[in-house]
């Protein structure tokens, strides 16, 4: 029996987030003091938040830096947290960025140094190669998005740009210990790709950039074309003896938050099903396509008998077309509530593990049965609100948005549908 | 073991198919004949093909006249088949839904008349209610699809606009027995929406459709509002005796040919899972959203364990942006095997049931672990053929076109995306 369907997926929601929050991973992933001193550096929106989890539970002396992005501060006592920019890299970054490479750098034989990343590390610690500019590396990077290059690709050439990407990071603290705690916000969960790998060996080459960039046509500064042909200082490579004692620990993932979810709705005796942990695409159609997935559910008990819980990941996209207000999940919500047609016993909830859905102040918001009409009794047409990415105006209207606040972690999106069952 | 994934998705889908063919979903619902005359008439994309499979097995004698779209006429003995014009109604299909009337209209208490309807009937058999035009209700048509009103209160204005559809076809009929045999290519197989439900029951009344022309602030013609408003001949109701000896037989199906593909899959080993039969959105995103499927299969057995076969229907939709060939089968396929990036245990096939995918003469494309690679050495960069919406581009370089040639049925797309097991 579900008796609150709301209740249920709010509960769902929150297991989610807090199965990827730093306070709650961190701690189980620390290991044991070294002999030497313990170095904390790290980049990433969750950054300073892993950095508190850190203080609250180590047991000696530590100190060291970590990068995160305006406003994403934590109050810390030993670690000192910078704030840059994300997603464009700025001054601060650098300047940053070039502090955390010396720390690495002085760590000795008996030293552990301990590296938090998160999403967004890549734009909140760039450090160009020497001889190349902030600017430099920017425009290749814009060139390559434009370009039609795999996220790998890009990363191959980034990392060929980069001082202390591609396991540079690491490189500079050998030989010390390293640890590096990661939380991902990427498809696949890739180390390598999770702000672009800093302490993560690197099997590509200056060959594999240029290739890349040629295949692309990807015209580039006469200072990456020198520094590309030059190939002065090839990347580290996996089996290279500096990574010997470095680790890397994946603390939280979209699909960890999902399992959570999973299983406190298993704990509830609602049957939940992974569909992905990785979904992409318009938000739009991604709401066209569950409501149909959903809809088999409810009308046909395929692929799975109701009740049961569909959940899925990843991060979906919005093509601005109106001038509404919300994010990605407001807008997946509408879209799936308009094609369920008001659907009397699916439930759904979407939301930003992060907890900002978008430039608003709500992480997601939750649809039910009646959504349409209650919104048509206000004079909201969906399919208008819809068509002016108004999903932050509508669910709003509602009372049906869901705030938690920043949650200072993020594991994407979050997404659960729930099919009741047909009434006895 | 799945020796040849390519052969077996094409049984997959040659057994969508086959389930869906008039030659064998006619002959198992045909009524036994009359003691009176048995007129067949009807309306559809498949209505030719249908008319041909009643002649071929019927014991007796038969006259009657089906509708279809130019070019979709197959040759018949005794029923006439008239070709008019789809998706915009002609003068020719109105007149043949004037004799189709008065067909049913001289039937007697003794007679049976067999009611073939498909996709496509309700502008194949267009028949404006007294005192309209074909132009008056275009107009309307036209002002509605813009309009955001939901496909039933479209179809509740269009059936107080005709003479023909909203259960008129069998009003004429009676006191006929009637049998309408249908073929469904609508999401929810309602008999009320195919061809706008000729001899269906019409719960919708004329104080409904004004209620939603002023919802959607619709701009009418005065003939049509003058019709509205005069609300003279009122469709139909549920309970009408004149229903009493009309029978609906819903003869083939989105469904009914995914689970006859699933069916086949279970019988060579390889359990199917049938994720929807109603799948809409645009072509590329849906692309993205399956793709995130199926390697949730491929690379954690969830929500399923490999290997397996994902099967969905519906109708997906392609936004032009370049200047390639192709339809929304192709276009999907493009975008699952660029987010798949060569996984090298997926493959799948897209295709249309009517055999014809958008504008070129195949039914769709397969695609697998090496279409990408085998696409760049042959200089096509998938992203870039996806850009230029040139799906056949792309699969007809590689030979990996499906072609059957129009199939004359249609329940709409067909998609099986196979996920091999783990190498032993």
């Amino acid at each position: 029996m579900i008796d609150d369907p709301r209740a249920l997926l709010e509960k769902l929601f929150a297991a989610a987030i807090d199965a990827a929050l730093p306070s709650a991973r961190v701690p189980p992933h620390l290991p044991p003091p070294p002999k030497g001193r313990t170095i904390v550096i790290g980049a990433g929106k969750a950054s300073a938040a892993m950095a508190r989890a850190v203080e609250d539970h180590w047991p000696g002396d530590l100190e060291g830096l970590v990068v995160t992005r305006y406003g994403h501060a934590v109050p810390c006592r030993r670690i000192e947290i910078v704030e840059a920019s994300h997603p464009v890299p700025d001054e601060a970054g650098l300047r940053a960025a070039e502090r955390v490479l010396d720390l690495a750098d002085g760590a000795g034989e008996d030293d552990l140094v301990l590296c938090l990343i998160s999403g967004g590390g890549s734009s909140l610690m760039p450090l160009p190669s020497p001889g190349l500019s902030l600017e430099d590396k920017q425009a290749v990077n814009r060139a390559l998005l434009k370009s039609g290059a795999t996220i790998d690709e890009m990363n191959c050439v980034r990392k060929h740009l980069s001082a202390i990407k591609g396991g540079w990071l690491a490189a500079a603290a050998a030989p010390a210990r390293m640890v590096t705690l990661l939380i991902s916000d990427v498809p696949g969960d890739d180390p390598d790709v999770i702000a672009s790998g800093p302490t993560v060996p690197d099997p590509t080459s200056f060959a594999d950039a240029r290739t890349i960039l040629k295949k692309y046509a990807v015209d580039l500064p006469v200072a990456v074309r020198d520094h590309l042909d030059r190939a002065e200082r090839e990347t580290p490579k996996p089996g290279d003896p500096i990574f010997a004692k470095s680790e890397i620990r994946m603390i939280a993932t979209p699909q960890s938050a999902l399992e959570a979810a999973a299983a406190l709705a298993g704990s509830m005796g609602v049957e939940a099903h992974i569909l992905s942990d990785r979904i992409e695409g318009e938000s739009r159609d991604v709401g066209l396509v569950l409501a149909a997935l959903a809809r088999q559910v409810a009308d046909r008990d395929q692929p799975f008998a109701a009740p049961c819980a569909l959940l899925s990941g990843g991060e979906t996209t919005v093509t601005v077309r109106g001038d509404g207000r919300g994010g990605r999940n407001v807008e997946f919500l509408l879209s799936l509530a308009i094609a369920l047609e008001g659907h009397g016993r699916v439930w759904a909830l979407a939301g930003d593990t992060d907890g900002i859905d978008g430039m608003e102040d709500n992480a997601g918001a939750i649809t039910g049965p009646d959504s349409l009409s209650r919104g048509a009794t206000k004079g909201l047409i969906a399919k208008d609100r819809l068509e002016q990415n108004d999903g932050y105006g509508f669910f709003a209207a509602l009372g049906d948005l869901v705030t938690t606040g920043p949650t200072l972690t993020n594991v994407n999106d979050f997404r659960a549908i729930l099919v009741l069952p047909r009434s006895p």
